[in-house]
């Protein structure tokens, strides 16, 4: 994968912005998108996500395994945007360990701190594209 | 469908705001993420979209089908955000006729004016959601 893209993902995921979707499909190709923001890049081809609520997203992980993050970053007033996708297989579902914990930390400085966590999903990243490849 | 949610559909997908996006998925479960934002909820169970780029998006609606629009509205530095979830099914695909040229119209008055339209894609709508489900 492109180095500018890794780290423009890794710039984009880490911050955390409540802008920060995960869209996933369930076995009949039904597609859900969830705000997800509470998660790290934790090296160029992983990703760590706490899971406390996203029923629906977290069983159409179980199902198929695969989704796409989307960090998009806009301007309404000016009418400008940027972001990063990164498309992501499912690699590990933890409710321990050090991954687990350190979602545990990351979750309880958030507004979601009264939220147990449920989950530490990891995934692999299979893909990183920009937001727009609109051609010029 | 509640009267609320279609009502607010409406309204967020009417403004063709920059931070609307459709989720979509191919035979093999892999699942994209586009931003489309010139389109138009014509009536409760109805929305046409211009396709003037996003090939992936279109390949995969032609296999499966099936997607969900998303219209984020966040305040980064408040920490909030609103919005809804409209799921959808391609239900025609058209390169002329009524709403064909409506899109047109729509989309010569935006910034991607220069891009011909390709086709005017017809939803059906088949489920209407909040942005989180998150029982505080």
């Amino acid at each position: 994968m492109p180095k500018d893209l890794v780290e423009k993902a890794r710039e984009l995921l880490n911050a955390n912005l409540i802008s920060t979707t995960l869209s996933t499909v369930d076995e009949d190709y039904n597609v859900n998108v969830a705000v997800l923001t509470v998660l790290e890049m934790i090296d160029d081809n992983r990703i760590i996500c706490a899971r406390f609520g996203a029923d629906r997203t977290y069983a159409n992980l179980k199902q198929t395994g695969k989704g796409v993050f989307l960090v998009l970053v806009t301007d309404e007033s000016k009418q400008t945007k940027d972001g990063i996708r990164v498309y992501v297989e499912l690699e590990d579902d933890t409710t321990s360990g050090e991954y687990f914990e350190r979602m545990q930390r990351k979750l309880a400085q958030t507004p979601y701190s009264k939220f147990p966590l449920k989950n530490c999903l990891v995934f692999k990243i299979t893909a990183i594209a920009p937001v727009s490849t609109l051609k010029k």
